[in-house]
């Protein structure tokens, strides 16, 4: 694994990832697979999944073919308008262009950045914003534009979210990763990025939500502290759960160990996610996701 | 590990665990040890914990001597009586006098007497007690008495709850497990039984408190289910808490699959937190416990 | 979860099991789920894997159909042959018929029998072999036949050995599980159960084969222990693994301890490497499992 | 947890930690214990340990006193001498000094510079020496010093070992890091760092030493893959073990992602190990490591 971006091969394009959902119903994987045989393709990676809460079925294909887009997608066009299927189809490892919100905390901003750089993580990260000047030169280093504006009143904070608004235009920005960004997002935000916002909750939701969950975490006093990767939604740290990791503490360990111990299950549960996201592995059902991992 | 109780030798009478709870202060281990070398004690096994929070000192000691209890008691009575120490001294490997209370769920019981007699598990278990009469072969067969009784209303109610603290007076009891008991004690019997009554919640605590966790947590839709083995309290699900453990899920599992796979879990936490209460290896600090695994 | 096999209802007849291996190729897909429309069935689990290692491509199914066995075994035969595939068409949930042997340890029979009674493991157990009579009490409890021979030297083995092989042939046997069965099979054996004899080590192999690993995983001072649940072959701890397990522990325990520490390990290794076999999720790849969890 | 290292408070000079081993024998830790009420010191941390292997007897107690290192030094004096104890008295808290060799993999690296600037291990890095120069500008951004020599013959191999001799002795090095780095030490400086040397390799050991430990494990079959932190001895991958993580992989996964896998198990195996060893709470049993977590 070199540690350099420029080394990583530009993605296969005829290798392609297909998702898509429907109503549950007879005859859909065998309709499917003819598109892709019609297609000259071949199924490398298959996954589904029927929900019995919603009666909703659920897709995802790897496909190989030398035909290019135009050919697949004239082969799945009469299935999906049949079904009614909501689908999506793209290039197996293509970077997803990714925002990052940031506040001080630097462990999942690095992890992050890291493994972009190191071919480890398929998105394309165009910026960093932030409320504080603090990972500027971590940004920089490996080489991403970074701006930084104070919130500290509604005007403020007002801006910044016109900032994160416009910067998702400007970059077509497919993912919104808060990494440990330290504010709440008004509810116009989240809705106007609804499926496409990932949070990282310093918690195993749905315990101690809301601020400080370490100090919450080691008054009630548990044995496994967690992280918790979850869409963002207007209802605060109640939005579908996307990856949950824990790590084993004891009676010795003070709130604010707590919190040094907490950073690796958040860094590696919320790069975990994005990563799962970024490869079209996230599929929502409702408040639940389907992870096709 | 011989499946027969009766090739477990008895407990060496000069293996003894001491455990001790005072107000922090210097030289209190100086003290201790003093005594232990003064009844011709070696220290085998040494933990302590001072609590930021309560600003009390806790050890758990295993020492070995040839003196008797007498000897051992005699050193050490200046040094608990100087520091105001709530201490309690015991044979290490005595079993723990443990009335057990069940319903229809055979899981919890039997991992708890096959423990027992395959020697794993230092209790002694007189007697289950239970509103249905499902596990009664299952006693039978590891040679535990076995009552049950129906609890239909708040008078068998109240009669079952007697039939409880007279269980604890004749047989001496220790420890009462709620072994997947599904009844709601009253807080009279909470009382009567605090700081000796340990029930298996079947969930993460502080997560999915009360009737049906795994419905809950299915609704939930979290990544890790898990069980909660706690201290009984008059509020229900709030007890400190002993041992947790998770297990990965994933959304292909019903309600009802969950429930199927947070058996093991709920198994192995319970068991392991009456092994350690057993071993006198858990100390109450105001809300939260002490473990010196 | 009712403890009691009886009121586990029968497999329904219109809930089918399908595994297929084959050269991977186009199409497979497409023909096989046609064939499953064909038969008016409906795809409720499916899975597939393409060996890069042998070229060959595994798939696992369940449909449900009202159609009959016949119907669905006709609408697969033309594809079935068409790839010359290896395949195996089941009731999903029919208990599958496994002889358990064993030795004087009861943690991993006491699992298996627990489980097959409370309805958690989709096998029928005809009969339990064992070269001591240790846990003739157990096995009666659960209603298990069980018979013992005591096996001293060549001649006894040999005969114990045919015992095994008539009890295969007279119960019909499907899966051999040893259950901590502590005698090496004959190389005849082992060729004679190849595919259906699951062993559990209780190491986390490749590491610590053979006699003792407890006392060489203590010697060596390692952080975890382990077991594996693997197939059985003539070469000696070496067969393709079925499932693995680990546990922390720690430089104060003692090999003995390891020896009660791992149990827990061996016995829930073993009944998750058996559960998936009963359920057809376990296929082989050379030396290696394909597991379709 | 502020991203600086300059925000990161100098260690108390009146927190201690004391490691000592001895031949076991009573009262001990009653002596001990003397010293420290002799010194005006409080006990805040304290574990031990006797080993049946080896007959010694191991302790780490943290100490808080106003008195200074020379007083809590004449208070000891008596007791090592008297029982010929192995000890070491250091400031809790202070930066060991620490020299890491690297080739071109960066997440080892990476990690470790990361948490030294992040306050979250206690080293202080003077110098990275890698065989390649891949790396630099890593170290470059996290203000460490980082030279690059080619190891092409041994010729090349004895002027780096060289190298490093001479910076252990320019930078009083305390702990030698081997993260990832891809050459064999010769005997000869094994010997030099002998108990100060650790090494991260990318197996569970024992299971797969030497090269390509994920291809061996692919062939394998192994449901895990895990990381193995050790001291460095010339035996290749022998030396004693400080820490092992496993994490669960399937059938479908290459030997080149089980690479990628594997790096996260590496990078918090490694700085896990080294931030037991700069907090002194790694001691050696013989071939066996004591950790006092």
């Amino acid at each position: 694994m070199e540690f350099d971006a420029a080394l990583t091969p530009p993605p296969a394009q005829h290798h392609w990832v297909l998702t898509l959902i429907c109503v549950d119903g007879p005859g859909i994987v065998h309709a499917i697979s003819g598109a892709v045989v019609q297609a000259g393709g071949n199924i490398t990676e298959s996954q589904q999944f029927a929900s019995n809460d919603t009666g909703r079925f659920f897709m995802r294909l790897q496909i190989e073919t030398q035909a290019g887009r135009e050919v697949l997608e004239a082969a799945l066009a009469p299935v999906v308008a049949h079904y009614g299927m909501n689908w999506r189809l793209d290039v197996v490892g293509r970077p997803l262009r990714t925002l990052v919100l940031a506040s001080t905390a630097a462990h999942c901003v690095n992890d992050m950045l890291f493994r972009q750089r190191a071919g480890l993580l398929p998105v394309h990260i165009p910026l960093v914003l932030s409320n504080h000047s603090t990972l500027r030169d971590l940004a920089g280093f490996y080489g991403v534009p970074f701006e930084a504006y104070p919130v500290t009143d509604a005007e403020s904070k007002a801006a910044f979210e016109q900032r994160i608004l416009r910067a998702v235009e400007e970059h077509e920005i497919e993912l919104v990763v808060l990494a440990r960004y330290m504010q709440i997002l008004s509810p116009e935000l989240c809705t106007a990025l609804e499926g496409r916002a990932i949070n990282i909750h310093h918690s195993f939701l749905p315990g101690f939500k809301g601020a400080n969950p370490y100090k919450q975490a080691h008054a009630r006093g548990v044995k496994l502290i967690g992280a918790t990767a979850h869409f963002v939604t207007s209802d605060l740290d109640e939005g579908p759960i996307i990856e949950q990791n824990v790590v084993r503490v004891d009676h010795s360990r003070s709130a604010s160990e707590l919190v040094a111990i907490g950073q690796d299950e958040e860094s590696r549960t919320l790069t975990q996610a994005v990563k799962w996201f970024a490869e079209d592995r996230v599929l929502l059902d409702g408040a639940r996701t389907i992870i096709f991992r």
